[in-house]
C-alpha cells in the first residue's frame, strides 16, 4: 500500500517566521485607507456617471435588450395568470391588514408601477404579502381597535374607522418605504445577510401560525376584535372559543368545502407538474362559484355571513401620512421594512440565478423603498412578493415586468371596472383561501429534528424565532430571534475544545494527543492548540485551558518564586554563613506573610543574579511548602485556527505569555496569520520579553528548533513529564 | 546564513486523510452526551456533599484556617477604615437612588451579614455601588416623582412620597436578588463575560457622566425633579441651567472648596503612597469639619442650604416588596443585577489573584442575590461594591470578612447611636464628594484614541456603550452596548481577507500570492484560504471570493453547459450526420431559450456518455455566446482557519463544491479541523460527488496528490492560465 503512494520529501532550512522574512522578500503592498475608499467612492467620471444612471433605472439595462417577438407572448400571457393571483391575493390579504378589500387591489397596483422602472429583478411579482400584511394588521388594529377608542392623534378628527385604518397603514407604509429608501442610499442592503435561513424558515412559521389564528374568525363568521402586543394570539385564542357556540354554520361547511377541494387540486397540480401546460387555477375557479352561489343564494341575508360589500370604485385621492403615526409605529415599521426586504431579496435572488442575470440589493431596497413611498401616497399598504405569485408569473413564461406591469393593468381594471362583481363574495371563502396557503409555511416545522440532530445552536435560533414571534409578536419575534442567532454564533467559539497535540512518529504532522495510540509527545514540550478566534469572551476559558494543560499557573509559579527569592535574600542578609539546605528548609516553613510584597513586585521576573547560589525550583526546597515544580521548557501555541484577536484577548495572551518567559518557559507561537501579525506589531504586543522571534510558520519548524536548542537535553518519550534530575547546586 | 540553520528535512508518504487513517488508528473516545453531564452532575454521594456544603458557605473554609493572632488585628484595622469610608459613601450615595441618606447606612450593614457567611470573596467590601445606587434612583424617580403624581400602584396608597420611595428602592433591589439568586443556582454565572473590559468600560464613563449630573443640583443648590427615561440627561441639564441664577453661592462655595481640597489631598496620597502608612483620610476630616461649620454657624437657617435633616434613628421594622413595582421594573431589575455582580465579582478576582485564593463566580451570585434580598427585606438598596472602598479595606490591612463585618457594624454605630451628628451636614458637601471621586472613572474615556488606533471594531463598541448609556439610559445603554458587542464578533469574521495562497520554491510553504516575487502558482491549480469560520453572514462572501478567485462562476458554467448539450442532443436528433463544426456554430449563435428546461434538470451534472464526440468545453464553441471557460483542474480549499460551520455554511459549501465537481474541477480540502470534519459525516455532507478522499491533512499532500494525478499536463508557471491547448476532437 505505501509503496504505491507518492513520497512526501522535503528539505529546505528550519525556518522561523524572521528567518523567512530574511530568506523571503515581501512585496510591500499599499493598503487602502478608509480615506482612499472615500475619495475613490466619490470620484466621478462620465463612465461611473453612466453606470450610476444605469444602476439607478434598470430599466434602461433590458428595455434595450428585450426581444419583442420571441418575449412579449410570455410576458402577456403570465401577465394575465399573475394578474388573477395578485387579484385574489390582494383581496384575502388586506383582510390580515384589518383593511376593506379593494385597498388589497390598489397594492397590487401601485407598487408595481414604479418597481417597473427602478427594479433589478425581472421576475418577481410585487406586491402583497402575507406576513407583512399581518404586521401592518397589527399596527392597524392597535392604533384603530375594533372596540375601544382610537388613538388621540389630531389627524384622526372627523375620520371613519374605515379611514382612520387607511391613514394608519399607509403612514407605516411610507415609513417603510423611507427606511428602505435609506437603507439602500446608504447601501447596507447587506445587512439582510443577518437573516439566516434557519431565522426566516422560524419566523415564516411563526408568521403562519398568526395568519392562521387570524383567520379562523373569517372562517367561523365570528367577531373578533383585532389585538395586538405580546400574547395578542393567545388573547384573540381565548376570545374565539369564548364564542365558538356563535359560530356560522354556512360560513364554515363554505370554508370546509372550499379548503379541501383547494388542497386536493393544488396537490394534484404539485403532482403533476410536468404533464399540465398550466397549473389549474382553483382559487379563481372557487372564487367564481362562491361568488355567484352567494350572489344566487343570497347568502347575506339568508344566512347572515359577512362578503366584501361595496368595493371602493376607482382611485381615491393621495393620501399625506400622518407624524404622529410616524412617530408612534416607528418600531414596527423598521422590522417590516426588513422582512419586505429580506423575503423579496430573496426570491428574486433564486430566479436572477436561475435566468443567468445579476440583481443588486442595494437598488432593490431603493425600488422597494421609492415603491411603498409611491403607493402609500395612493393608499395601498406595504408591498414585497409572495413567493406563490412570482412562482406564476415565472413558469407562466414571465421574462420581464412587462408581465408585471400587465398583472398591475389587471388590478385595475377591478378596481375600476368590475369589482362590483365581487361584493357577494363571503369573506369566509377568502380566509378559506389563506388558510390553505399556508401548508408550505407550516410544514417548515419538520425542520425542527433535522436541525436538532445536526447542529443544536441552530435548532436553537429556529425555536428561539418561531416561539418569540408566536408569543411576543413577530416584529420583537424578529429581534429575539437575530439576538439569539448573534449569540450562538458567540456560543461556537466560547467553549471550543482545545487540545494537546502531539507528534506522529516518522512525519512532521501533530494531532491530538488523546486521538492515538502511536503519538509521541517530546518530554518538557507542550503544543496547545487553540481551535478558534480569541476575543473577550473566551480568552479567560484559554486561559483555564492552558493551565490545566501544562499542569501548572504561572502566575502562581512566578509569586510563588518571587516569594521564596525574598526570603533567601533576607536570611543571606541576616546570616550570609548559615544558606545550608536545612536552613532554607526552615525558612521555607515559616508561614508566608503576602502583605510584606506589593503586587508590583511579585509579578517582576525572578532575579536571581544577586545570590551567591543557583537555585534549581524544581528541586524540593522545603517540605510542603515550596515552589510548585515547572515540568515543560517550552510552550508552543498553534495559531492556525485563530482567525481574529481582540484587544482583550491580546492584552490577555500577553500576561499569559509574559508570565510563561519568567519563569524560564520558552514560549512560541506558530502558524500565526499575517494580519493577526501586524495587528500584534501595531498593538505594541512586542517588548523585551516577548520578542517577534518566538514566531515560526509550521508547528514542525518550531519543535525542531525546540529540539535543537535543548538537544541533549531532551528524550522523547511517550510518557511526558520527567525533566527532574537537575538538583540545586551550589555555585563553586 | 543558512549554513548555520539546522536543515528541515521530512520523508514519508503523502497522505489523504483517508490513507492517515488507514496508517494510523484511531483511539476510540467515548464522548459524553449531555445525558452523561446530566447524569453526572446530579450523582451524589457522601464527598460530593461535603464540597457542596462547604461551597455554599464559604465561611467554614477560611474560618478553619483564620490565624487569630496574626490575623485579627489587621481585620480590626482595615474594618475600621473601611467602615468610616463605607458610612461616608452610604450616605452620598443614597442622595444617587433619591432616598433619605440614612438608607445608605442601611445598605451598609444588612447585605454584608449574609455575605459574611456566603461570599467567596475575603477582601471585597460589600455595600452601595455609585452606578447601581443611580439605576436604583431612575426606577424611583420614575415610578415616584418629584413633580406630579406617584404610580398609580395599590401598595403606595397611605404612603408618604418618601415611603413609597424606600417601597420601590427595597422592591427592585428584591427583584434584583432573586434575579442573581436565580442565575447563581442555574449555574450561569458565566454570562458575565461577555461584558467585556472595553464595554464595561464605556458604560462605567457614561454612569460617571449620569452621577456628574446628578450631583449638579445639590452642588448648586436647586431643585431639580429626578428625570428618567431615554434623554433624561439632557432634560436635566436643561431644567439645571434654567434656573442656574437661583443658584445657592454658599453651597457651590463650600463645595468647590471641599472637591478642591479632596482633590488635591488624594493626589498627595497617591504620589506618597509608598512612605505613608495610611491614606489621609480627607473625606471623612471634611465631612467632619463640613458638619462642625454648617452646625455652628447655622447655615441651613441662615444661606437655606440642604441639610442631610432628621435621620431615622435605629432600624425600621422589615418590607414586604410590592408585586406592582416587580413587573414595572423587571426590564429595569435585571440590569441591575447584572452590573453590580460583575463589577463585584472583577474586583473580587483581582484580590483572589493576588492573594491566591479561589472565588466561584456562581456562589458569588447567591451570595449576593440571598444579601440583595435579606438587605432588601430592611430597607437598604442594592448592594455590590466599590473599587474604592474594596482597596482600603485590602491596602489597610484586611484579610477576611472579618473586616468586612466590623465596618458593617461601624454602620450600625452610626445609624442606631450618633446619627444625629450628621444631621447639619450640608448635602452639597455629599455631592462634592461623590465628584470628586468621579475622576477615575471619567478619565477612562482617554482609553478613545488608543482604541480607534489599535482596533476599531473595538473603539466603536466603547462609544456605542457610552453614547447609549448617555442619552438613552444605563438600562438601555447597556443592552445597546451589549448588542453592538456581539455585533463587531460577527463583523470581525464578516469580511475576513481571503488569498490566493501559491508555494514558495523550494519548500512545503504556501504563502499569499501577491505577498512575495519568487513565488509560483502551478497552472491548472488554484489554492484558496479562507481565514475566518464560516457562517450564515458570511458564506455569501466566501463564495463571493471565490468565484473572484478563480475568475468564473461555477453554476453559471454548469448550467451553460448543460443549455449547450441540450442543443446538441436536439440537433444530433434531428441530423445526426451533419455535426460539423460549422452546424455547431450556428446552433450556438441562436438565442437560447431559457424555459425550455426547468432548473433541476440545469443543475445536474454534464451527461457527455451519450454523445458520440467528445466535447472540450474549453474550446471556442461558437463565436460570441459559448460557454464560459474554465482553466483549472483543481481547487485546494485551505481550511486550517475555519473554527467552527454552521447548517447554513453547509448547505452552501456543499452546493459550491458539487457545483465545481460537476464541470470537472477537482476540489480537496486540507487542514480541517477533526471536529469539523465528524460534523460533515454526520450532517451528510457526503454523497456521489463529494467524497471523503478529498480531504487532506496539509496543502503540501493536496498538491503533491494533485501533481501526480495530473502529470505531464502540467507545467509551474508564474503566470497561471495557460491551459488552452486541448481542442475538441471527434471520437474515431
Amino acid at each position: 500500500m505505501a509503496t504505491l503512494r507518492r513520497q512526501y520529501a522535503v528539505a529546505r532550512p528550519v525556518y522561523s517566521e524572521d528567518s523567512f522574512a530574511e530568506d523571503h522578500e515581501k512585496v510591500y503592498r499599499v493598503r487602502k485607507t478608509m480615506l482612499d475608499h472615500l475619495r475613490e467612492y466619490v470620484t466621478c467620471d462620465s463612465k461611473r456617471a453612466k453606470n450610476a444612471v444605469l444602476s439607478l433605472l434598470p430599466i434602461i439595462g433590458w428595455m434595450r435588450i428585450y426581444r419583442v417577438k420571441e418575449w412579449l407572448l410570455g410576458d402577456v400571457v403570465s401577465g394575465i395568470s399573475t394578474g388573477l393571483v395578485a387579484i385574489m391575493q390582494g383581496l384575502a390579504f388586506s383582510l390580515l391588514a384589518s383593511l376593506p378589500p379593494s385597498y388589497g387591489l390598489y397594492t397590487a397596483f401601485f407598487p408595481m408601477l414604479t418597481y417597473f422602472f427602478l427594479g433589478t429583478s425581472r421576475h418577481i411579482s410585487v406586491g402583497s404579502f402575507p406576513v407583512l400584511s399581518l404586521m401592518i394588521g397589527a399596527v392597524v388594529t392597535r392604533l384603530v381597535p375594533d372596540d375601544g377608542p382610537s388613538a388621540n392623534f389630531p389627524g384622526f378628527k372627523g375620520l371613519n374607522m374605515t379611514q382612520q385604518r387607511v391613514l394608519v397603514a399607509s403612514s407605516v407604509t411610507f415609513l417603510t418605504g423611507i427606511f428602505q429608501l435609506a437603507m439602500g442610499l446608504l447601501q447596507v442592503g447587506f445587512i439582510v445577510i443577518y437573516l439566516s435561513d434557519t431565522l426566516v424558515s422560524g419566523f415564516t412559521t411563526a408568521a403562519a401560525v398568526h395568519i392562521l389564528v387570524s383567520q379562523l374568525k373569517f372562517v367561523l363568521g365570528l367577531v373578533v376584535p383585532g389585538i395586538s402586543g405580546p400574547l395578542a394570539l393567545i388573547y384573540t385564542l381565548e376570545k374565539i372559543f369564548v364564542q365558538i357556540t356563535s359560530t356560522n354554520i354556512c360560513d364554515l361547511v363554505m370554508s370546509i368545502i372550499i379548503m379541501v377541494i383547494v388542497f386536493i387540486v393544488k396537490e394534484m397540480n404539485d403532482m403533476y407538474k410536468a404533464k399540465l401546460p398550466v397549473p389549474i387555477p382553483i382559487e379563481v375557479i372557487m372564487t367564481v362559484i362562491a361568488c355567484g352561489t352567494s350572489y344566487g343564494l343570497n347568502f347575506k341575508e339568508r344566512f347572515g355571513i359577512d362578503v366584501v360589500g361595496k368595493m371602493v370604485s376607482g382611485y381615491e385621492a393621495p393620501i399625506a401620512p400622518d407624524m404622529d403615526v410616524f412617530k408612534d409605529s416607528a418600531v414596527e415599521a423598521f422590522p417590516i421594512a426588513i422582512v419586505g426586504f429580506a423575503v423579496a431579496f430573496s426570491v428574486a435572488k433564486v430566479y436572477s440565478i436561475k435566468h443567468d442575470y445579476t440583481i443588486d440589493g442595494n437598488q432593490e431596497l431603493i425600488a422597494f423603498g421609492v415603491s411603498n413611498i409611491f403607493g402609500a401616497s395612493f393608499r395601498s399598504f406595504a408591498a414585497s412578493t409572495s413567493l406563490s405569485r412570482s412562482a406564476v408569473q415565472e413558469s407562466s413564461g414571465g421574462r420581464t415586468q412587462i408581465a408585471g406591469l400587465i398583472s398591475a393593468m389587471m388590478a385595475m381594471i377591478v378596481t375600476v371596472a368590475i369589482g362590483f362583481l365581487l361584493e357577494p363574495l363571503p369573506t369566509s371563502v377568502l380566509g378559506a383561501l389563506v388558510i390553505v396557503n399556508l401548508k408550505g409555511m407550516l410544514m417548515q416545522c419538520r425542520e425542527i429534528p433535522y436541525l436538532w440532530r445536526r447542529d443544536k445552536p441552530e435548532c436553537v435560533v429556529w425555536v428561539g424565532t418561531c416561539l418569540g414571534a408566536i408569543f411576543l409578536g413577530l416584529d420583537i419575534g424578529l429581534a429575539v430571534g437575530l439576538g439569539v442567532e448573534l449569540l450562538t454564533v458567540i456560543f461556537r467559539t466560547q467553549f471550543p475544545r482545545c487540545s494537546v497535540l502531539a507528534n506522529i512518529p516518522g512525519t512532521d504532522l501533530y494531532r491530538d494527543r488523546k486521538d492515538y495510540l502511536n503519538i509521541v509527545e517530546p518530554a518538557g514540550v507542550k503544543i496547545f492548540r487553540i481551535p478558534s478566534p480569541i476575543f473577550f469572551a473566551n480568552i479567560e476559558f484559554f486561559k483555564d485551558k492552558l493551565v490545566e494543560a501544562v499542569g501548572f499557573n504561572p502566575t502562581r509559579v512566578l509569586r510563588k518564586r518571587n516569594k521564596a527569592l525574598r526570603k533567601i535574600e533576607k536570611l543571606l542578609q541576616t546570616n550570609s554563613d548559615d544558606i545550608t539546605e536545612k536552613g532554607l528548609r526552615n525558612l521555607f516553613s515559616q508561614p508566608t506573610d503576602d502583605a510584606d510584597m506589593n503586587m508590583k513586585e511579585m509579578d517582576l521576573s525572578v532575579d536571581l543574579k544577586d545570590l551567591p547560589f543557583r537555585v534549581d525550583w524544581n528541586a524540593e526546597l522545603a517540605g510542603n511548602i515550596g515552589v510548585p515544580r515547572v515540568d515543560i521548557h517550552s510552550l508552543i501555541l498553534d495559531f492556525s485556527a485563530v482567525s481574529f484577536l481582540d484587544i482583550s484577548a491580546l492584552k490577555g495572551l500577553k500576561m499569559v505569555l509574559k508570565d510563561f518567559i519568567r519563569i524560564d518557559v520558552d514560549v512560541y507561537i506558530v502558524s500565526c496569520d499575517v494580519y493577526i501579525l501586524e495587528k500584534l506589531h501595531s498593538c505594541m504586543f512586542f517588548d523585551d520579553d516577548i520578542q517577534t522571534s518566538i514566531f515560526f510558520p509550521t508547528l514542525h519548524d518550531a519543535m525542531l528548533h525546540v529540539l535543537e536548542k535543548h538537544e541533549g537535553k531532551i528524550k522523547s518519550t511517550v510518557i511526558p513529564f520527567n525533566m527532574s534530575k537537575l538538583r540545586r547546586v551550589r555555585r563553586p
